[in-house]
């Protein structure tokens, strides 16, 4: 098998078009059908033809970030960080949301990055969906991410957040206080995220001997409601908590209304610890205890890493795990005497 | 006088220097030493030098999105809305933060700006230094405003929230849960959103027939600690308020922990109305019942009217102001008996 990449005239020729219809799509000019266009860019993924740079190509002095969504508390942080690490390289950012181009209206996310030109690529969240990865890849410019939710599938550099020790640490507190009967409540079991949060919790029970019940984990989609309703499950068992780790603040804020509908006091009846420590953390009564995702720092990583590869340099390492941090605050005490 | 603009010539006789040293400052080089920089775009400024637009130039693509900083809840909610609306425009959205550029290190966010060129910027809030004001001016662009701070100065549009009407709104909420000792906790008074919401806090009280106390109303500088110090000097008159119309989320947040820690319960023994509506509004505890600015929407209009004008049509109005909503959760209830 040869491994030369075939000419433009090739994938061409497979894709019954002229070859400078194929430029285009390699060039993102615009003036393709979307169906022509798609079917060109997977023959361009297949041979893995990647768009060289002219040598003397100037840089455009502009980086993308890119969201799955903007709706979230998180994504501030991230860009606060980005935009910090570009505004010291004198690079803009230009902040967009993928959404479901199909449910849309106007162009695709991807059109307009091609028509514009980019230096680069910050990606947030690893939800893309294979047709939108494979796009991504075929811009031909280099891509970082910034993956809370632990997607190890990335072939490009990826900053992420040591989940599973945040796990460990946010269930040590709790076994530190007294506690040995502590439930999880995890996020989607697909999301590797939610698995290395369990697996610490586990990790740190198994180390001062207590055991997990089967139905001490429960499961809460990292929403108010999935942790609301899995709160009430915990509770109704013949022996209920008397902690509960929620995988993320979120899913915390919906134990807080179960306790509450139960009439059960935070932390003096249970106690609760979340993650991410968003903004919103703080403002809860009694302010939450949760495991803080450097989230600003992991964006500065994951532009600096992304620029450093603009100017020539090859990443290295692929990915980097920054260090989650407990921050105690009035939610977890000691379990009820 | 002739009104006739000032030729480059004529601008660079009076700055002593090289008609293509202008050139360039005009043009956006960067090689221009800062002070000599400094110098001629307040020559420029002066004439009311604008770079013309050459008839054929492009637009690029691109608008940017400014603001002050970026570590407040709010601002995402305003990308959010500029993002969609370029996206729809197949536009892409620079973000960035202006900060104190003269303590940053690195290249001034307008140099950025400059060299890789913008078809036009939506500023948020208005606390530009008169030299950045200027700045912005010389890059010969469109600006949009998005202004939640109620800046009339503006000689561009601006897109604003009705202070006034939430003022009122929040104030005659109180007076019909049956409040005839309402006080206010306002912002900083040289920002004209502060006046408007007291001015509606007044007229509330006035439409009422009650008497407003010099007193009751205090500043809290848009800050927890000030509406903590706020709230306890309150409640230390000899007629203390059954209800405190706070001027933002914080200094409602403020009021909460200085009500706490005086023994009060909010709402059974003080009412407490904030204003913006952030995310960590829904959190308190208990949730606060506050005035909605719509961020996103103002967002989304302020870039609409930013994109007609790089398309080249004249805005119109000057100023629009998107309604304020009140938006009722568990901090508001009958005075105490």
């Amino acid at each position: 098998m040869s491994r030369r990449r075939p000419t433009l005239a090739e994938v061409a020729r497979q894709a019954g078009v002229s070859v400078s219809t194929v430029s285009k799509v390699v060039n993102g000019h615009l003036d393709v059908a979307a169906e022509t266009r798609r079917h060109i860019e997977q023959l361009l993924e297949q041979h893995q033809y990647r768009q060289r740079r002219s040598p003397g190509r100037q840089a455009v002095g502009l980086i993308d970030l890119v969201f799955h969504d903007l709706d979230n508390s998180w994504a501030m942080q991230i860009l606060a960080g980005v935009e910090q690490a570009a505004h010291e390289h004198g690079v803009g950012v230009v902040v967009s949301a993928v959404r479901n181009d199909n449910d849309r209206p106007g162009r695709r996310w991807l059109d307009n990055v091609r028509a514009r030109g980019t230096d680069g690529v910050v990606l947030v969240l690893s939800e893309l969906s294979p047709e939108q990865r494979s796009q991504l890849k075929a811009l031909g410019v280099p891509v970082a991410v910034v993956d809370p939710v632990g997607d190890l599938s990335h072939e490009v550099p990826a900053v992420g957040t040591t989940n599973w020790a945040g796990g460990l640490a946010a269930t040590q507190h709790l076994i530190e206080l007294g506690h040995t009967r502590i439930a999880t409540i995890s996020g989607p079991t697909h999301m590797l995220c939610s698995r290395a949060r369990v697996d610490g919790y586990r990790s740190a029970l198994d180390a001062a001997g207590l055991t997990v019940p089967d139905e001490y984990i429960g499961y809460g989609d990292f929403t108010i409601p999935g942790g609301h309703a899995e709160t009430h499950r915990l509770m109704e068992l013949p022996e209920p908590p008397t902690a509960i780790f929620a995988g993320s603040d979120m899913m915390a804020r919906g134990a807080y209304e179960a306790l509450f509908e139960r009439g059960l006091r935070v932390p003096q009846d249970v106690s609760v610890v979340g993650f991410d420590d968003l903004p919103e953390a703080a403002w809860a009564a009694p302010p939450l205890t949760t495991v803080r995702q450097p989230l600003s720092e992991m964006g500065q990583m994951a532009a600096r890493t992304l620029l450093r590869m603009v100017a020539g340099e090859k990443p290295h390492p692929r990915r980097v795990e920054l260090a989650t941090e407990l921050v105690k605050r009035a939610s977890t005490g000691p379990p009820p005497s």
